[in-house]
């Protein structure tokens, strides 16, 4: 291992990237942002944009250890770092990690790999299966399903450190294009709040959750209770917001246990999530995504460095 | 009814619209199309763009009725033809007509109705009733589902001339959107045909029958295929498209009984529909689809004219 006291992690996504010194004690020292996504770069970008984000950094003196989980290890990225493939122990994710070169050769830099599953559903993630190796660290021993909301939300089953299986759902993207690009974008707008909001949001997930295997049919009711009924845009946004989320955990339910499914995602997301989980008979409970990322990205560390 | 006897219909969609000219013998004497669908027009601008297609066709001397289905009808179109609520009979179809004027009084016009479903699900349709009305002409005594795979494919119930029940799917919306505009736009391209596209469409059509419930979480598939298993974009394009419509198919299979189920729609379209059903152990039969809006246009005119 390194002999660096403080080191920096890094998430770097496809659209931003987040990266924050830790210092030796463990704690967060600074922290920084830049929109240089992975889809804004060409391979060649990539050692400039890091050093862009670590210039605005105090870094300690001395040689100084750059952890990087997400799609900077993807093909199309920095460096690819090869999936591990589900079922599979995270407790291995560091030993996985591929090491570029800085120009500055006091950083040390590991990028994790993600994980790939070709058996029961072939699937892909990068980046989450941090967070998961993090909340694994902070929730020792828990075993159960975990969700991670979003544009392309996550599902993967942990039993401690190991991802038994995991499957995503493409419930964001499709809500986002529903609501820009379709026939549908006539009856929606508003903001995604207010008690007629709520009225649909309710209205949508039992649609969603009684009945999950209509979806392509039962999207249109958003254009028909508009026609028909009046329903106002924010009433048909919060029904179609709420058909997909209730048709999306549907699809989850028999494997969801009495324990709160770990919810990773931004707050107002996994509210909603929680909320239709709730209507379900399950529970949920909020967990803070930029600490579960740091645990992972602690944890994995340890196995990731250049000896 | 009016003392014509060659008489126009009209097929006037969101997108285009298409005449035809009928000689006292029933027969198809002139056709025209133009690209003015409701969705390009003002209200004022519709009288002269039936003027246009009008003119490029062979008029009889003395009166002319014109019957037209669709969006022309709507709230949004030339003038609104309120809806007939399902159940119903679509033998009343011509009697909910409305005329609007044109400038030269020869010209009869009709617009016919929408139908419209309040109880079991909101729905819509404008245009598909007069195909249905049209389909139960020519086949006395059908009943059954009936399927008319589009852009937003309906399924509607008949039971002679009556429509007991109907849903509308946004498939072809969704392949649409999806492949142009969503992450698995990546993994997709070329044409729809050749043996991968065969292939990944006989795939799809498995996993959309077997497990409609989890549609959001099985087009992400078509992404992790590409990655892990070097699927061609034309195989990721018919896995797609049989994903969506085994979905769409699936959703149904308990309404449908052993006969054939009528499929009015492109014949490319509907040929991947009847191959669908028949893995799904059911069965379709393609329906010319002018035919039966000919047909369903001379049967609502009847009732249609004003005397």
């Amino acid at each position: 291992m390194s002999e660096a006291i403080a080191w920096v992690g890094v998430d770097w996504g496809t659209s931003n990237l987040r990266a924050w010194v830790i210092g030796g004690d463990g704690e967060v020292t600074g922290q920084a942002e830049s929109d240089q996504g992975m889809g804004k770069l060409a391979r060649e970008q990539f050692p400039q944009a890091l050093q862009d984000v670590l210039d605005r950094l105090a870094l300690p003196e001395g040689k100084v250890d750059i952890v990087i989980c997400g799609m900077a290890g993807a093909r199309q990225g920095w460096l690819e770092a090869p999936y591990l493939e589900a079922p599979t122990d995270l407790a291995s994710l560091g030993a996985g990690a591929v090491h570029p070169g800085m120009q500055d050769k006091r950083l040390n830099v590991s990028i994790l790999p993600g994980v790939c599953q070709r058996v029961g559903g072939e699937d892909v993630m990068r980046g989450e299966e941090t967070q998961l190796l993090g909340l694994a660290s902070l929730s020792p021993g828990y075993t159960g399903l975990v969700c991670m909301p979003g544009t392309h939300s996550k599902w993967a089953r942990l039993e401690g450190t190991r991802i038994e299986h995991f499957s995503t759902a493409m419930t964001g993207e499709m809500f986002a294009l529903l609501k820009t690009q379709s026939v549908l974008r006539h009856s929606l707008g508003g903001p995604l709040e207010g008690p007629a909001q709520d009225e649909g949001f309710v209205a949508g997930a039992r649609d969603g959750l009684d009945n999950p295997a209509a979806l392509l049919g039962q999207l249109f009711t958003v254009r028909a209770a508009s026609l028909l009924s009046g329903k106002t845009p924010d009433w048909c946004a919060g029904y179609l917001s709420g058909l997909l989320i209730g048709t999306e955990i549907a699809a989850t339910l028999s494997d969801i246990g009495t324990d709160p499914v770990p919810l990773i995602g931004s707050a107002k997301l996994c509210g909603l999530y929680m909320r239709v989980l709730n209507m379900a008979g399950a529970s949920g409970r909020l967990v803070d995504s930029t600490e579960v990322v740091l645990a992972g990205l602690k944890t994995a560390r340890v196995h990731s460095l250049r000896t």
